[in-house]
């Protein structure tokens, strides 16, 4: 059976159970993306105040058989957030469940609520004594429901892991409104399926998460950065290497950038100071995280000395305060937004094994300037042998005019990665953008399993209809 | 409809679809478990040498609607590898599927088959100059499928986390037959439903786990150990605490020993050297894994000192060679065994708040004093909130005497716990012997979508039946 539409109707009945203004007209930014590819349809946005808002809700839902796209901060760069046709859905935003419910720093947990945003969350647990340590560029809008739903990553996974990773338990609705009370804040806990794991990354297709209990890390004693030049690929793999054998469980970030980033910089945003008189091919940005009894600055001139006698580093720069190590971070940091200033062709969130980037980077690029004379801008969390391999039309042509090849281009790069055992979306998620490239690179009893599953929660199909899986 | 037997017929026609001699006669220890309550039935011994193989005894189990009970190294303690009764079911065993199929030290992965034993992964990993963190009192029996399957979790899971939080990826045969290829070794891949985490812990009830792509961690530059006597638990977990601070990263592990241990020692393991004159109250064994630079007796004389003047820690022992901190380990690792040879009444795995962990240990105790007079041994993983809470007849009784207390002791402890926000199975699992319990204590949405997931992915039963979820 077919999903129907929000309609009047059901808006009215579904508002007369809840408090007054719950329900609101959709602002347009609720239609929006932030790559502005897509443009999507609402009937309504529902903004509940609690858990049991959102079960009345999500159980008018399944019982109309409307669809529900739960909207957290917007930033998701894969449409999750936008459904573009179909019967016009409920749009779920959980602004006004942005509570901190609970913290406890000496037990390294907090329990906060889906809206809250991840820089809220952050702030939360520094002004606790303690450090949520995801972090990601677009933290200010992102919120936790969302980071969580999509299992965010960011440039401190090497260290801290995936969102996943970074979760205790959660409270959730699930698909027919009824509640997973799932907030324990526990280590261990082996009593059944670990239904958090399979919401968590869901995107929303199996239930919304509205809550979640979050591990957070006590403050290092010492925080280190240096920007070293590497000669290529390999040998940043190599320094990685020799840099977890010294400091292993110590870095928080090991991020690659290519030249072309730090060209781009200077070509849109010329006040970002440049590091070196002219671009390096390659250099990597290292962040550690140090214990009492390390000075950080001798942990990275000894890292440093090992990787130039080893011939891995040519050139760097170490912070020798914290001034300078977070210009290295904004460096990396500004290095998305010059890329949406000059506007990719096709933006690929990749990862690899390890060992397979350097012959990825190596390949890459000739099978694509067969397309056309490209720009390629590689750089990304290196660490997680996760890169953002990102295409550009060459100076003074737009975007506009290469979207000719900008499947090709796309279909180069992932049938690469998942020839040499990648994944097509290693942080991002599928949402609506991937759903044909799940379908042609992903296991298929892996697919034939998630279908059952969606089945079998979400028979109705309510939950973010079309994002994952098709509808 | 319900489960048929493996009967002759069944056997013979499967015989016929596999290598002569895949199939065995079952021997008895396939129908034990290590505490010896419990006596399993089987009809046959399926030994398959390949994933293949598994779907083809899984697809012919599927279509006959036989049962499947995986039995790894047979160390489980909550019974999920003994079936009781019902119609006899085919015993899997992963024994001739022990390989490494590939390691990678600079990546820190491996990918090893599910009948490797934990020990033997761990030794690949030396091989390779390289550690797999996972250790346990059972790793030279226990396979890699089985440590997968129950997520289990052992001394060091503060600082590397549980068995599902080392595994990249997994290949399974799930309950039809069909092949689940996961084996990628990413740090990050957001394509679908994490299907690795759901078949990570459902105990063998939702696939067969045939190979896993493992994390690896560099060796450390140094380590530590040292068995501070602290006042009482709640000393203990300020420690934890202020050692985080310190350390945060580099604890290994933080293990709670108390007196009752030491006394059992010396009324049954006479040999094994006593630390102290006379049993402290309550101890705490620490394991520290250090990067270069940082001096490990230091580290642990700073602990210890910031400790002492806090008034956390009145005395202790701090390795000052690695045949020490081997001693230290090998009192706490013989504590299960002198539990063993004094016989409990009941053990109760469970996990708690880190904050209720002290208030837990000062109610219990009397709690179940009012039962009867009997002896308490408290130990665990302090740093994962894991106490293993074991009670025991008092000296002169046996525990068959004391089997009619055994229902209402392990009640009090449950309802303690779950009251307090704990788990009832911290890190061995559901199996045949908790169901009760996870029907009584579990969230009932988290119950009624575990049906619906096993339904969904295995609709006829066959996969471990009656283990997690009643059949």
């Amino acid at each position: 059976m077919p999903l129907r539409p929000a309609d009047l109707s059901f808006l009215s009945g579904l508002a007369a159970r809840l408090p007054e203004g719950t329900l609101a007209d959709v602002e347009p930014r609720f239609l929006t993306e932030p790559r502005g590819r897509w443009q999507g349809i609402g009937a309504a946005v529902a903004r509940p105040r609690g858990v049991e808002e959102v079960a009345v809700i999500v159980r008018a839902c399944a019982e109309a058989r409307v669809g529900i796209v739960p909207w957290g901060g917007g930033t998701g760069l894969v449409g999750g957030q936008v459904m573009q046709d179909g019967p016009a859905p409920l749009i779920l935003s959980p602004d006004r469940m942005a509570a901190l419910r609970a913290i406890y720093p000496d037990e390294n947990a907090m329990i906060v609520e889906a809206g809250m945003t991840l820089a809220e969350a952050q702030s939360q647990a520094v002004a606790a004594t303690r450090r949520f340590p995801l972090t990601l560029a677009s933290q200010g809008s992102a919120r936790i429901g969302g980071v969580l739903s999509t299992n965010a990553g960011g440039v401190n996974v090497l260290r801290f892991g995936n969102a996943r990773d970074l979760c205790l338990g959660i409270e959730a609705v699930l698909p027919d409104g009824s509640v997973l009370h799932g907030l324990k804040r526990l280590r261990k806990d082996n009593t059944g399926y670990d239904l958090r794991h399979l919401l968590i990354g869901a995107e929303g297709t199996l239930g919304v998460i509205t809550a979640a209990s979050l591990r957070l890390f006590p403050v290092p004693a010492a925080e280190a950065a240096a920007l070293l030049v590497v000669p290529d690929p390999s040998a940043a793999l190599a320094l990685l290497a020799r840099a977890e054998a010294r400091l292993g469980g110590l870095i928080s970030a090991f991020e690659l950038i290519g030249g072309t980033g730090l060209q781009f910089l200077s070509e849109v945003l010329p006040e970002v100071r440049q590091p070196f008189p002219s671009p390096p091919e390659w250099m990597v940005l290292i962040d550690l995280g140090l214990p009492e009894g390390l000075s950080p600055v001798t942990a990275m001139e000894d890292l440093f000395a090992e990787g130039r006698d080893a011939g891995l580093v040519t050139d760097g720069l170490i912070a020798t305060s914290q001034a300078r190590r977070a210009a290295f971070w904004h460096l990396r940091e500004m290095i998305p937004e010059a890329n949406r200033r000059i506007g990719a062709i096709s933006s690929h969130d990749i990862s690899l094994p390890l060992g397979a980037v350097p012959e990825f980077i190596a390949r890459a690029g000739p099978a694509l300037l067969a397309l056309g004379e490209l720009r390629i801008n590689c750089f990304g969390h290196l660490g997680d042998g996760n890169l953002h391999y990102n295409v550009f039309p060459q100076r003074g042509r737009t975007r506009a005019q290469d979207e000719p090849i900008r499947e090709p281009v796309k279909r180069v790069v992932h049938d690469m990665v998942h020839a040499m055992g990648g994944s097509v979306s290693a942080e991002h998620g599928i949402g609506r953008l991937k759903v044909d490239d799940l379908e042609r690179y992903g296991d298929p009893a892996k697919l034939a399993a998630m279908r059952a599953i969606k089945a079998a929660l979400d028979p109705a199909g309510i939950m973010n209809p079309g994002a994952v899986l098709r509808g």
